[in-house]
């Protein structure tokens, strides 16, 4: 029975620390962002790093050893936070509305930040000569590609890159480049497919450059990337830049793809039993949806992970254990639909830590990471998250 | 084009502050807590109102204008904010681990404050003693009822409910009563079903507090409800107390189940158009699951609403367009499949409020409420959440 709520962090363990808490594990992190640093180094491109996911400076600090890098940015409230902690080069890559340029540049004029914006649209285009008077700052602009009719973007052979990239100019704007994501790999899940995905991404975003370098644009960045791709590229030649983010943490969504396998997946929920349903072959636990999130993203791959994979204490899967439903705060672990295991004995009180479905969607609902390293039960460190926008 | 973005939040407007924001109508807010309270008075029980929808003590103060009332609690972080705020009569209606009972004990004891705890196990009874050694506090006891095979919770007839209340009792602790959540509720659309469902809610609750009574058990307490359910209920004999949350700012769920129209819903995220992509009928917004949830409760419901429903920028609907995808900062808009409307006309920058599937889930996407009127653009304030355990 773990009663003992102990107030002195720095003696904290997964024993007895407030559930439903996030973890995350410094070794699988390590280990995950070697892994796509080297492959960046030997395909010869520049990685900027996502922060979208981890939202915090420690994990940065694990990424950029020696100080800040290149990074990307999914909110201006990320831009501030990482310019507050000395980021310079940074990509916010949402395409902009007036509003949130003039905040980017906003943080550029105070802190000397170079924040590259992203649009798809004359209007955008324009707006920026507004921007540019009211701040002072020439904003760096990235032409967003549609390299696979996922979300916005422009195809690279629509005559509007042209058009798009005459009036960044014209407003007094630096057209800085290209920039594609080629989302629509996270539906695949062969080798063969996401190398493909991956060739296509970069064929595509390299025609958008070299057009744009056909009709007098510089276009020095080219930079493509979602953590699907960025694992299988073969060959990224004609890139300058990759870009990802759930990579650091990794998901059983990347797990369905076939990007990481379980044991690399490095953060989890730490819930307690609260209950139990025999009868329906139940056991409750106190982490619900506000802690696991709504995220279902398993559900259209080939194995459905429920809210996610059920780990003991210390972190090893308990096999075909899955969480099957969740409210908001109570969760309903039963074992796989299919499958003949019989439920593990999780007595009330007892400790199991939940694998992400998507590891952005659990992070966000928490404001903290509780780092943990493997199996020892020692909090190590709490790491803050920053939210909002 | 809106690129004046204004510091001073005592003259912002929807057309300035930041997007994504959440914003809380005041006057609809008004109407559905009055709504409840009157048939709660009609009906002569106690509203012990669950704060897991607004956790704000801004919208706390609306529901008790004389003072701070009973209340229900989702998190043990809830009870300590609302202790913090005054607050004394609690039930946190989450099924005890032996560590949040404790820390709710201490709650009572700092704090001089009745947290009622909930449990459906004698496992969780016995290790109540346990608790009151650590504190010297008396733990109250709810016990948990299944009405419906929604969660957790006793049959009212099983025999367990009994032994559960002995071992309460044997543990040093006091037995307040039963409670009950019809949860299944969410799942009707039907003015009979919810009537019925309602009056099954009460008889099995009911039944057994006359069981424990029997048994020699006082069970002063005889607690129920869901939203559906609380605003469906005829008669509540025997009943002491309601309980309901989502009321306060209702959503699209329970508009699908029929508890209210969709302008009864008084939280909205208030997002900018972002790019447009005309070929697929689609508008792209600042806005997704990251401001929105991933709440996809309305999917099972006759009406899909996607990811909400789309407002214009003062709040009216506009018919048949909805968040069709969202990822994680952005959101897709479009028309609803199958109708022959054609998207309004939506220019870059422009504003729209966005309508919640599910109000707890969007909700906990923010930190803040930004608080509107009506029509009017003006925000008349800025109400803080709390959030985590």
């Amino acid at each position: 029975m773990q009663t003992a709520v102990k107030l002195n962090p720095s003696s904290q363990t997964v024993h007895d620390i407030v559930t439903p808490s996030l973890l995350l594990d410094r070794g699988k992190l390590t280990r995950n962002i070697s892994r796509l640093a080297d492959h960046a180094r030997q395909l010869g491109v520049v990685l900027r790093p996502h922060m979208k996911t981890a939202k915090s400076i420690d994990v940065a600090r694990l990424v950029f050893p020696d100080g800040p890098g290149p990074i990307t940015v999914s909110t201006i409230a990320e831009a501030e936070y990482f310019a507050s902690h000395g980021y310079r080069d940074m990509t916010y890559a949402v395409g902009l509305s007036p509003a949130s340029a003039l905040r980017a540049m906003e943080i550029c004029k105070r802190t000397g930040a170079d924040i590259k914006l992203l649009l798809d649209t004359v209007e955008q285009a324009d707006a920026l000569a507004e921007v540019r008077e009211a701040t002072g700052v020439i904003p760096s602009v990235l032409i967003e590609l549609d390299v696979d009719d996922h979300r916005g973007g422009l195809k690279p052979d629509d005559p509007t890159v042209i058009e798009v990239a005459e009036r960044v100019v014209g407003a007094g704007a630096r057209l800085a480049g290209v920039l594609a994501h080629a989302g629509e790999s996270y539906g695949l899940n062969s080798p063969a497919a996401l190398v493909a995905a991956a060739e296509n991404e970069r064929v595509a975003t390299v025609r958008a450059a070299e057009i744009l370098r056909s009709h007098g644009h510089d276009c020095p960045i080219v930079s493509l990337g979602s953590t699907p791709t960025a694992h299988f590229a073969q060959n990224l030649d004609g890139v300058t830049e990759l870009r990802a983010g759930v990579y650091m943490f990794f998901d059983l969504v990347q797990h369905g793809v076939g990007v990481c396998s379980k044991d690399d997946i490095a953060i989890s929920v730490l819930a307690s039993v609260i209950g139990a349903k025999p009868e329906k072959g139940w056991i409750l636990v106190d982490a619900g949806w506000m802690a696991l999130s709504r995220d279902r993203g398993t559900a259209s791959q080939l194995v459905d992970q429920g809210y996610g994979i059920v780990c003991d204490e210390q972190g090893h899967v308990l096999e075909d254990v899955i969480v099957s439903q969740a409210s908001q705060e109570h969760g309903i672990i039963s074992i796989r639909p299919g499958s003949n295991r019989v439920m593990p004995d999780l007595p009330i009180g007892s400790r199991v830590r939940i694998l992400p479905n998507h590891a952005c969607a659990m992070a966000a609902q928490h404001t903290f990471y509780s780092v943990v390293e493997g199996e020892d039960a020692g909090i190590e460190a709490r790491w803050d998250r920053i939210r909002g926008w």
